[in-house]
């Protein structure tokens, strides 16, 4: 089953926006085993958008649009594919209530243009849009498939998820996907990619290198009839990849690294303070959009200048000493932070930018039981970027000292 | 000239990453006055790609191609474009030695499958990326035009600034655009739509609406000869905008949110500390994100439990009578925020998840001057893209107390 992405969006061809929802659909996709064959970016002008969807249409046996479901003239999603089937677009009465009522519920009138984001076309069905006002629009002929789905992403994956995703598996029953991807920090591309090279010629498990925030990941994808078959296929990689890595994996599949150290602090029924003399704030917002974080995370001190260092028990002498990116530094902000929150462990970064050479040194320190330690790292480029590895080695740094237990 | 992007990495149609690449390379092309046709995303299946290339190397003036430059077999930009050519690749020995001496200064061999990076075709000039080792490719042929430029954003960024536009620029000369975004928050999309309706049917200036994490923005685009005769059709609508939507406008172009902070800040010299207990770290980590921070921003304290607040001189006195998301504990925090970090100003986020009706809720608390103020707010959705609305709301709250001197 070939299928065909086309993001509807001027937005999206003028620069305005990125468009993560045809990386969320082409992931998605290749989760049900169907090939994305082609992925096309269009803009708002009729014309233009009529050859693709009509090209997407007769080529494709799915094709999945996003956006232009939304109420302005501008908005052209039905309208194109009204036109491609050569059908009449036409108010539903059902729709049109619904509608009404979403935005009474608001407390607002519908506005007028509203009104055609109840219509449908005779070979169209409407898909059920619970978190936006504009149903997207199934249409299903001449063994092609069509949907238009909405922009927005959280429209668009709760739709996918719960209407399209399974209308497709029904139609795709006979091939199952298994993928599994392992996670490594501190090897390069280059080293790694060498170091399994034998294994890139294979087709049925495939395998795949890429260059990710948190390290380098390889993922193997087997497919076969059934999701056993695949799983079979799929292990004699992962055991030579886990042979020929060793240590490097830090993680698979859905794994962050702050999930794994959300999980190990709360296996443990360990509490977590920070200190941020480099990351400004990174390091929490991350941990604390992690659900259930609360049960581990207890705050960060995010110090921009040295007082509020000064004030809990980060003296401008040691600083003076050893400067403000040295290990004794680090280690009595681990220290701090700890002491700071009434936490079971301490993390804390500090650092320096080398704007000359474009690279960052950070200093990770770490305080829990008996133990106060500290590791060293240099990261290429600058800005949030490069304070993201940051971040990264901080958490890899601190699920390896959770992990063999303090 | 029209031109056409072509995303050639393989992780992008797997969804493994978002492509940022032909966002950015889009909205660039719309500032030369370059028209985006097409955006194409393809794998790397040589024939597939091929097609692709080909196609987009006849119909548009100017094809850009992003990946594929790498060093695996994998990555076939080159290989394609010769074959589109109909030429040979040769490596070129000014290449290979530059090639050479870029790994021996990461002190680290050449891997003999980097070769290929220092390949040409008569018809190709490199273009140099001091970001990576990979150089890009220039070909001029019949009046056509193909750039292939790396994959990764940063060495791409620097390729189109440094190269790739000054090249397209001299050869579209007579074009000038001119653009101007207004940004506004507090008006729904659809009350705005309907406010400046009559202007969408001007052709140029063209207007376009856009809904942001920020905010609704308004993009007007002239074009014309001249910048001073585009800049003459653009001010009479953004005049007629300005008028329409009047205070609701808080900033313009590149402006944001953090920035506008940045610059009250900065230029009346004050200081600003954070508690955050609603917010996690997003709102210090988008603030020390912006470059110069360090000489208004002290630090934030990332407070998720109460412990660390009532040792900041929030106690559960009055957390109790009134609990955590109210105005009086917001203006509580506001006060400490700027005591624990001895700064001008201080600002503070509380705030619950109404899990139920997937909304949230803050009180926002500002202390400067003699004046300890809050405002509340309700806010759609949950998780860190609700809490990015609230980190918006406390800026442009901040942002207004700022600019009317407290």
């Amino acid at each position: 089953m070939l299928a065909e992405i086309v993001s509807n969006e001027t937005e999206i061809l003028m620069g305005e926006i990125v468009d993560t929802n045809s990386t969320y659909l082409a992931s998605e996709l290749a989760g049900l085993g169907i090939d994305v064959q082609w992925v096309s970016k269009v803009g708002d002008d009729p014309d233009r958008l009529f050859d693709v969807v009509d090209r997407a249409w007769r080529r494709s046996d799915v094709t999945l649009t996003t956006g232009g479901l939304g109420p302005t003239s501008d908005d052209l999603a039905r309208e194109t594919i009204a036109r491609a089937m050569g059908e009449e677009m036409d108010v539903q009465e059902d729709l049109l209530q619904h509608l009404k009522a979403q935005f009474a519920g608001r407390g607002a009138p519908m506005p007028s243009t509203n009104i055609k984001q109840a219509t449908l076309i005779p070979s169209a069905k409407a898909v059920p849009n619970p978190m936006g006002t504009a149903p997207g629009w199934l249409v299903e002929k001449n063994g092609h498939l069509i949907v238009a789905m909405p922009g927005p992403p959280r429209e668009l994956q709760r739709m996918w998820t719960h209407e399209v995703a399974p209308e497709l598996k029904r139609r795709n029953p006979d091939v199952a996907i298994v993928t599994r991807t392992l996670k490594t920090f501190g090897i390069s591309e280059g080293g790694l990619d060498e170091m399994v090279a034998h294994l890139f010629e294979s087709e049925n498990p495939s395998l795949g290198i890429y260059s990710k925030q948190d390290g380098i990941h390889l993922r193997a994808i087997a497919t076969a009839p059934t999701e056993g078959k695949a799983l079979r296929l799929l292990e004699p990689m992962e055991t030579e990849i886990r042979e020929i890595a060793g240590d490097a994996i830090w993680g698979e599949d859905g794994d962050t690294p702050d999930s794994q150290v959300a999980s190990l602090l709360t296996e443990t029924g360990q509490t977590l303070g920070l200190i941020e003399a480099f990351t400004g704030g990174l390091l929490a917002a991350g941990l604390a959009a992690h659900t259930g974080s609360e049960r581990f995370f207890k705050g960060s001190l995010v110090a921009v200048d040295r007082e509020a260092l000064d004030r809990h028990g980060v003296g401008p002498h040691l600083i003076e000493q050893h400067g403000m990116a040295s290990a004794p530094v680090a280690e009595a902000m681990a220290e701090a932070a700890r002491q700071m929150f009434g936490a079971d462990v301490g993390l804390a970064v500090t650092g320096t930018d080398t704007d000359n050479t474009s690279t960052g040194t950070s200093h990770i320190g770490f305080a829990m039981g008996e133990e106060t330690t500290s590791v060293a790292g240099r990261y290429p480029g600058r800005g949030t970027r490069m304070r993201q590895r940051v971040v990264t080695h901080a958490l890899l740094g601190l699920r390896q000292m959770l992990s063999r237990g303090g």
